[in-house]
This record gives structure tokens, C-alpha cells and sequence, in this order.
């Protein structure tokens, strides 16, 4: 009778609840979550000198020689209390960015990871080696070359959101955006912290993690952006049998064209922004795909592509994830995805 | 008369989802989650030259002159759909650490993320700068020194896992753990790969960062981890209106002593693992803190100390989030924010 009337009340409660969210609010409801390395290597280092340290506790010899563990990478997942999505969804992010990329927008909106949340999907968000959780090597030892340090001007000059060289400004009503454009400008500044140094070395051990990851999680879906595009593809033609989709967005790379046909069984869409054809540089990425997604086809497979302005979709940035209307965008990956028969309506 | 159905239907479904889970592990139930950048500065860099970068698609010449954003703190928030927490939990991770401190163990099992999630507390887990998702700064040129990279079985020995210098193995069968010790050697492999580099010579700015964020996200309850006990202490003393409590696990610094007194309305708990007494440089933290926390109870305050292993909680490392008696240590935390009227029972 106790228990009874506990579940009642308990009941009554949810109820309650689940009532007072507004439509596609509903709560998160989570079985797990959690995070884990996976992949990397060891390495030695000989014959450097010890150094003394300054630590917050008295100072302290430190040998750099030795083993270093480098090149894991960093993934967080979000296990579906009752799961829609029929297979985890992989976010990957780009370059000089972490899987923060995925999250909140810049302007405190919610981003693609709770879109595809709130759909029901269960998701493994990652950094890549070199940055965000992942960790870096010390460099020139390790990894043989600097990174890159973006100025706060460069993504908004050359990720579509500003009118090319010269159009960022701090102030939010100077700066120069693309007429349209969708990027939340007054969100730009917050943007910027979020990038973080890269390599341009690194491709071989990302992929090696990428793998590792696959091989650990999957059957799954990956959604790539930008630089993690030629990871995605390349990872699924390692893996064809594990990577059951794949949601390109804006991909900057391409993979090995010689055996395009390994795809011939792992559907897969490209999305692009707005603007596109008045970059060269963005062009050229675009047309690079396209041949290699011409190769996929010829091979029987399926590799769709999606210009978004010619679905109505104006405005994008090549930050898609962000712009004001990420959820037009999500949306039409959801219904790609239903298509293919990946999501249980 | 259908949505009378479909409502059935759902409490069933929620009903036996909720009975099918194990004691303790309810689903986590969020109404939000996400992420922000918070803090940080701006720097210009002048007369550096300009580089030639080889990027996926093509190459680019990068300037690195220019304005730079740096020092910001990451935050990642999971809010509850029926808090029982009285105010939101911040966590922040020690030297060389990220958020990740608190995520699963490095052997798989629950960390105290989830142990508090699953409790009913709104938790924000951040990565300080420098280190994770918040990014780093370019060195020597805005950060003016260099970084740290422990090796492989520094930690091992230097965090009472290892019985000291020479201790560590990577086999596992042939590490020298201390008699007792908890923490899972199995798992020591993956948590070497959550370590990030470090420097020695920030914690100004990242005293700032966390001010920041007490500034946007509390009143609310700190939970530090050794570094960060010297970050906590002094941010609280700085917002004594804001931090309520503080869980100090192992700091390794304390606040300005001159000043406790600010501290006499935000009670706190220092937490001590195993193993203190036969290590001095742990001795004289714990000898610093007690003093401290003398400091604060001379002006009226409260500040417990607890030796876990004169509770009967036996063989904690440094890492005691990730020992294997985590819960244990948790437990007596959950308890002592009960006790302090932090909780809704």
C-alpha cells in the first residue's frame, strides 16, 4: 500500500512534469554518461636535460626523459534512457576546434549535440588528438612541427561569415558580415575562445585514433565538419562494415579515390552553406568531393549532396552548427537519416 | 479519449523503465545541458613573421601578428530536471588535469560527475585555462614559459599510487603499488591519457577565468581537486557572498591567510587520502592547509578535516575521485552538504 501510493505520487510527478515543457523540450533522459581515451601511442625521449620546476607546493626536479603516452583521443557519450536513434551518432569536430563545436552555440542557443539529443539518438562527442581533452605532444620532439594560433579575425574572414580579408571588426556593428548572413555575429567573440591550436602534421595519428574509436563503439553513424571530413571518409573506408553513414558537413577532404567502392554500402550526404560559389577556396573543396562522390556512385553506392540555399536554406557560415538557423539544418540531416532507415519513428 | 491512451502508455513506460533500472541507478534526468567560454583577454602580437601553411585543401600564408583571445575557461553545465542540490556543484580538476578528473574512472566505472549527477545536483565541469577545451596561449610569446609534460610513471609515484621513485611498471603485474592501495592499476595506462600539458606560471589568469565563472553561475557549492584548492581558496575570499561551500580534496595551496576571515560564512571540508604521513611533501600541504583552516575558525568560521583512513576509508591515492572505494569518499561528501542544509532530502 506504502509502495503504492509512492508510485503515484512519483507518477503524478513525472506527469506534472513532462507536461510543463514547452513542445520538443522535453527532459534529456540519460542510462549513462561518461568518457573515456582511446587510441594513441607511446613514445621515448632521451637526453634532454632536467629541469627544475616551480609547482604551487615547493618547487620540484622534473626529467623529461622517458615514456609519454600521445595522440589518444578524447570521446564523452550520452547513453539514451530509450534509444530512437537505430545506431550512435559520432560528432566530429573540425579544425583548430574541439567537440565543443557540437554544444551550446555561441550565442546560448542549444546546439546539433542536444538537437540530436532531444531526437533521441545516442551520441559520442570527441576531441581529436592534439586538442580540447585529447591532450598535445611537445613539439618539436614529437610532433615535428608548430602549430597554428588563429588571430581572432581569421575563421571570421575565411568561414564565410565575413566579406573576405578586412571584415571583422570587434564591434559587432562594424564588422562586414556576408549579406544574410546567419552566423550570430554578437556571438563571434565567444566564438573565438573556443578555438584552439592546431597542427597541420597530425592527419596519420587522428586517423589511427579515429579507428580505434570506430572499432570500440560502432556499428554508428559519423557526422564530420570540415577538417574531419577527410578523417570520415578515410575512417569509413578502413571500416565499411562499422560506419553505416555518413553526414558530411562542408567536408575540406576527400578520401582515397582509388577504392571509393568500399563506400558503395555506407550512405552518405554532404551539406553546404551559402556563398560557396563566390570563394574559389571553398569551391575547389566542393568540387574535389563531388568527383569523389561521382566515384562512390559509379560504384552503386549513395552519396547525396546538398546545396542548402537551393532548398531554401539561406545565409549559412561554414560554422552551420552555429548560424541562427542550426535547426533547419538539423532537421534536414534528421529526416536524411529517417530515410535511410537509421531512426524509429 | 486517445490522448487518455497514449498518456497510459507513456506512464507504462515509464513505470517500467523506472523498475527495470538497478537500485541507484535512475536514469539522469536533465532539462538542459551544454557549454560556454567564460573570462579571458585579449593580446596583440606585433613583427612576427609571416608563415606558410599547408592546410587539408591547399595552403595558405597565416599572419600571426594580430589579436589573439586567450585565457578563457571552459564550462560544460548538466542542468537537473528535479534538482535535489540547493545550489549548482562546481567542479574543478587539478594541475596537468582536465574536466575529464571527474568523468568515468579510468577502469570504466562511475566517477563523481555521475555519483553527484545521479544524486540530484546541478553540476558545472570546467577545464581551466590552458589546459582542454579552454585552449592555450601561444608561448613564450604570451605565456612566458614553458610547459610541463610529465612522463608515463611520473604521476604514478608522485600521487601515493607507486611506492615512490622507480615504482611504476607498465606491466601491471610488476608495478609497485603502495600496500592497500585503491587506486585501479589496470585502468593507470588510460588515466595517463587524460593528462595535458601544464604550466607553472598561471595561476593569475586562471584565478581570473574562475572568477568569472563564479560570477555568471553562482551562489553554488566548489568542489576542488589539489591545484585547484588554491584556486578555490582564493576565488572564494574574493566572492565570499557567492561560494556557499567548499569540498576541498587535497589542495594544494591555500588562500591569503590574512584575510580568512572572509571565509567564516562559507564553511568547508578538506579531504585527505592515505599514505599523507609517509610522504613530506604532502605532510606540509596537509601542515599549510591545517593552518589556514585554523585561521578560519579563529574567525568563527567552519573548516573540517578529514584523514579518510581514520574514518575506516583505507589506501586512497591522489586521484581519490577515481579510487576504487570512489563512492565511499563521495558518500561522506554527499553526507557533509546534507549536514550543511545543501541538499533537499
Amino acid at each position: 500500500m506504502k509502495n503504492k501510493i509512492f508510485l503515484s505520487l512519483t507518477l503524478l510527478g513525472i506527469l506534472s512534469t513532462s507536461l510543463a515543457q514547452p513542445p520538443g523540450q522535453n527532459p534529456i533522459m540519460l542510462k549513462d554518461m561518461g568518457s573515456f581515451h582511446v587510441g594513441g601511442r607511446e613514445v621515448e625521449l632521451k637526453g634532454l636535460p632536467v629541469k627544475d620546476v616551480k609547482f604551487t607546493v615547493g618547487s620540484a626536479k622534473v626529467d623529461p626523459n622517458g615514456m609519454y603516452q600521445v595522440e589518444q583521443l578524447y570521446a564523452q557519450y550520452y547513453i539514451q534512457q530509450n534509444p530512437k536513434g537505430k545506431l550512435p551518432l559520432l560528432m566530429w569536430h573540425g579544425g583548430g576546434l574541439t567537440g565543443a563545436t557540437w554544444e551550446t552555440t555561441p550565442d546560448g542557443r542549444e546546439g546539433f549535440l542536444n538537437y540530436f539529443l532531444r531526437q533521441g539518438w545516442t551520441i559520442y562527442n570527441s576531441d581529436a588528438p592534439e586538442r580540447g581533452r585529447a591532450g598535445w605532444a611537445r613539439y618539436p620532439e614529437i610532433t615535428k612541427t608548430d602549430p597554428v594560433f588563429l588571430t581572432k579575425n581569421n575563421p571570421f574572414e575565411r568561414f564565410r561569415i565575413g566579406a573576405g580579408p578586412g571584415s571583422y571588426n570587434k564591434d559587432v556593428n562594424k564588422m562586414k558580415a556576408l549579406p544574410g548572413n546567419q552566423f550570430p555575429l554578437e556571438g563571434y567573440d565567444n566564438f573565438t575562445k573556443q578555438i584552439v591550436p592546431r597542427w597541420t602534421s597530425t592527419d596519420e595519428p587522428t586517423i589511427a585514433a579515429y579507428i580505434a574509436l570506430v572499432d570500440r563503439v560502432c556499428p554508428c553513424v559519423i557526422m564530420s565538419h570540415s577538417q574531419s571530413g577527410l578523417f570520415a571518409y578515410k575512417v569509413a573506408q578502413a571500416r565499411p562494415d562499422k560506419v553505416k553513414a555518413l553526414v558530411m558537413l562542408e567536408p575540406a577532404g576527400v578520401g582515397d579515390i582509388a577504392t571509393a567502392r568500399l563506400l558503395k554500402n555506407t550512405p552518405s550526404i554532404s551539406i553546404y552553406g551559402d556563398y560557396v560559389d563566390q570563394d574559389p577556396r571553398w569551391q575547389k573543396g566542393r568540387a574535389n568531393n563531388m568527383t569523389f562522390q561521382a566515384a562512390i556512385r559509379s560504384a552503386g553506392g549513395i552519396a547525396d549532396l546538398v546545396n542548402l540555399p537551393d532548398t531554401g536554406i539561406k545565409g549559412n557560415s561554414h560554422m552551420l552548427m552555429m548560424d541562427r538557423n542550426n535547426n533547419e539544418v538539423a532537421s534536414l540531416i534528421q529526416k536524411w537519416l529517417t530515410k535511410h532507415n537509421l531512426y524509429q519513428q
